[in-house]
């Protein structure tokens, strides 16, 4: 089983390209991390201040190893989340299929 | 930009394992289909009738095209979506990122 966190970013209004900005920088960064499995970012694109991370991980630590990163730290923490009107997680894990 | 589906299944009253068996079959065809970016079954482990699959598709035909396939029909039409109280379906784009 991996650990799969699903976020939901709603930017601020007028904040979409800087949480844009930031999503496009973490991603990458996010994907070379030992314990990242899969790390997709979406929208709807009729609803374009609504950001949607769609990240699996080998396993809990992984995530939270994540939340420790330079990255995480300098676009989430630093120029994504203080952007934000509101962020959710939720927390699955996979099955075996 | 990929096409995103995201599925919510909720099974029935005793149903779960019907609905988990058929997932673990139609997993593996539906990733070997052409137009198939990943596909992802998952789960709250503390709320084991709903299951969610996080699909990826080249594009909107390569979704649709899936709906016609014999594991589709045989799985899903066939075993999993007759045991479901409820099916709900999302639909995304990937951002490039």
């Amino acid at each position: 089983m991996a650990f799969i966190c699903s976020a939901t970013w709603t930017a601020k209004a007028g904040e979409e390209q800087t949480v844009l900005d930031a999503i496009e920088n973490l991603a990458p960064a996010s994907r070379m991390e030992p314990g990242n499995l899969y790390y997709q970012p979406y929208q709807d694109p009729s609803d374009p201040s609504v950001f949607r991370i769609f990240e699996v991980y080998t396993d809990e630590d992984a995530f939270k190893a994540h939340g420790q990163t330079e990255h995480f730290e300098k676009w989430a923490l630093g120029q994504a989340i203080p952007a934000l009107a509101s962020r959710e997680r939720e927390f699955y894990e996979t099955l075996n299929a």
